[in-house]
């Protein structure tokens, strides 16, 4: 890791807007900038205290590149703990890639992918955990995902680990201190109180590794696997549930053509919706291979929504809730783990005796839920939020309790448990103390991975690779 | 105008990054976000001084928003000449717009697009053709056009229209003073002296006014119509030109489907590539109505390109350079007024001899540049861009002149040019104090419109609407 030059890059997104920000960090980055600022106050920047603002002109030579505002940050106070130059320039892209071109003809290096934050990590600004949440920061698209993320990167999950890590490091040293008295047959560590630390330790770790999947659903959104037939109004419905918390929307095409992914908030946790379009076609076709990827879509989703058209349930059109009955109960069956909503749209276009009817006649099978609403006309939508938000536990979030969201701690934590295990399994059958050690090392081992205190050159990069540039 | 609130916008483009910048600005600006701040140090940055940074947590009650580091502006020392702040957050969309929203719910009010700068102008920070020049800074995309949006930002073309402007109104005070001592007959201006004034005013708004043709050319880049059948290397140039100079590219579907525009940086000037496809069609297909279209893209250029597949006029490929130095004929007939390049590509496909004999044969016609060169082996591209930057006037540009960039400018140079006219004819004809005065007050309107002296509402509304949200 090179560490002692300095290193320049577009701190803020790339393209036009009103200002952008370059940032240079590193033991020469005042002194670089120093002849390449004319100050308005003609003040050296290098002789100015450190948390200043400076506005005065960027020059190359004769050439002025901008009007600029520079902020001074001295090492260790700054984000990477080196000495920090933040240039807030006019939005250009031109100007920006002038700006650092000239930064680099004086010396500095385009900065690599979360280099600024490898240095904060290095520089002991934060921890490994810390450093990944703020690229999770970055990324979150809704309140829970952005919660947890602050969160982590306060260091909420680093500290828990961290106590763990100091108490079993602790008998870790007074076991390893009776080897050195192996003879006198000394225990400087008492066995029942380590067991008892074992316990909570494993307590915790379980804890936590149980936290993963409620983390990955924060983090990635819950998936909810929408089934019906076309036309029963599945867009409009989205569009109605999106109306009314303006969240974020984006589009992925899936594998197939027909699999379609919409993410909304709903009261600041995000769902994933998959419109699964296929799936009711006759129990031929769906033995076919484009359907086996609908049921792979479904087996990922934690709920499954059936929409149906209401209009169409009413007697007079046709089919009954009869019929209708025995289909749900077709999909249940299918997916006998799944909460199933059973989502009746259009109601708007139906009597009231008939929703009268449908309420009474048509309950889906037990373990499923009736949602009536018109998606046109905004009818019912609130009652299918809290319906969906119902099947998240939230509960663990609102207690601020700590949340695995990386599967790089998770499977660290998995490997210490593990390892806590096999120290357990020990302590029972009296395993002398050499061997119990090396276990114990090894759970350390897993301990530090996490915050970072274990680490080596190719997870460093694999971690910050996923960065953006500029952090 | 409403000016005594307080604005909130992201000034950073939007999108995911680093950091984001939202700038917060008004009288209550620092007071607004005095509760919502709790700095790492516990200070209260009400009572920090002007230009000083702050670590700290941004919070929502009990729930804190984003780690950000805030910087101060006290009013007038600040872009706008308010009290601002500006909170730099990480670069979630999510975080961003949750900043903004916590800030509207406190009091503030969401920036309309150019609204601080808007500010500054009305608060006397720039004037208005400054104002203007900072949404040329940042739309410019090359050397030139920066460097015309830098000057006149900096004072470099209001400077001029205000010496002038202050000249003429001494004048027009002395000869409005002596219409109160009309019946004494007495001549405070020297009417000499002031013949010599306007002669001088004349010379310089002609020059300013023959220099926007230029500024408008480096402003949107010099038009260069490329014309040659389909497959003579067309894209191929393209990118060799680009690929030396690493330039901004964008492609603008034209108003045919076969009128594409490409922009390429050379040496720092812009240059705006019209493929016109269509146009080496026979003399019948010339007179229908799309390439009637293609002609007006040709007329509409500095510079016509045309481009020959070399390997073609080898005599053995059946087309002689005789037949091809006709067909050149006619174009250099069709536009007589333009600089015809004749660029020979794919010429490391000819032998040597073949080669020798092209130059000598085929130097088209008197008036027209030859170009050989092959754009796939790099071969020649110096000379071709060398060649188009010959035909830019860039001496204005390099000796600093003032450059007219903007149409409204433009317009209200014209008008002010009339009005000397005017002025000058009177003195002439010995026109009386009172009707010259009217003459001399209409020109230095036209001068205050261009500097903002003279301004209305709707002025500043169509003016500043054009300004990205956030500036």
């Amino acid at each position: 890791m090179r560490l002692n030059d300095t290193v320049v890059a577009l701190a803020t997104p790339s393209g036009a807007g009103a200002i952008a920000v370059i940032r240079v960090s590193g033991p020469d980055a005042i002194k670089m900038l120093s002849p390449l600022f004319k100050a308005k106050s003609s003040k050296n920047i290098q002789d100015q205290p450190s948390h200043t603002l400076h506005l005065g002109n960027l020059v190359d030579g004769e050439r002025i590149l901008d009007e600029v505002l520079i902020s001074i940050f001295h090492g260790p106070r700054s984000y990477t703990g080196e000495n920090t130059i933040e240039i807030s320039c006019h939005g250009s892209p031109y100007i920006q890639q002038e700006i650092i071109q000239l930064l680099v003809r004086k010396g500095a290096r385009t900065a690599e992918a979360g280099e600024f934050t490898l240095r904060a990590f290095l520089n002991g600004k934060m921890d490994l955990s810390q450093a990944e949440a703020v690229a999770d920061l970055i990324s979150s698209e809704n309140k829970a995902s952005h919660q947890l993320a602050m969160q982590q990167m306060r260091g909420g999950f680093s500290n828990e680990i961290q106590k763990l890590r100091q108490e079993l490091l602790d008998f870790a040293s007074l076991i390893e201190l009776e080897l050195d008295f192996a003879e006198e047959d000394v225990e400087f560590a008492n066995r029942e109180q380590f067991k008892d630390l074992v316990r909570k330790i494993q307590q915790v770790l379980k804890r936590l590794i149980d936290s993963f999947a409620t983390g990955n659903v924060i983090k990635n959104g819950i998936p909810v696997a929408i089934i019906g037939e076309p036309n029963v109004g599945k867009s409009t419905l989205l569009n109605a549930l999106l109306n009314e918390e303006r969240a974020i929307v984006s589009e992925i095409a899936g594998t197939t053509r027909d699999t379609i992914e919409d993410e909304i908030s709903i009261g600041g946790i995000g769902f994933r919706f998959i419109d699964t379009a296929g799936i009711r076609e006759t129990q031929d076709v769906i033995e076919g291979l484009g359907i086996k990827k609908t049921f792979e879509k479904i087996n990922q989703a934690q709920v499954v929504m059936y929409l149906v058209d209401g209009s169409q349930l009413a007697v007079e059109n046709g089919r009954t809730a009869d019929q209708m009955n025995i289909e749900i109960e077709k999909i249940k069956n299918q997916f006998p783990q799944k909460p199933l909503i059973i989502v009746v749209n259009k109601i708007d276009r139906l009597t009231n005796a008939a929703l009268k009817g449908l309420k009474e006649s048509f309950g889906g099978t037990p373990g499923s839920h009736l949602i009536l609403l018109s998606a046109k006309e905004n009818l019912g939508i609130d009652e299918l939020q809290a319906k969906l938000l119902g099947f998240v536990n939230t509960g663990a979030l609102q207690n601020n309790n700590t949340i695995v969201t990386n599967s790089r701690h998770y499977s660290a934590l998995l490997g210490a448990l593990d390892e806590m295990n096999r120290v357990q399994e020990g302590l029972n059958n009296n395993l002398s103390g050499d061997l119990l050690a090396i276990d114990i090392r090894q759970a350390l081992y897993h301990f530090g991975e996490i915050t970072g205190e274990v680490t080596n050159d190719e997870l460093l990069g694999n971690i910050f690779a996923n960065f953006c540039i500029g952090k």
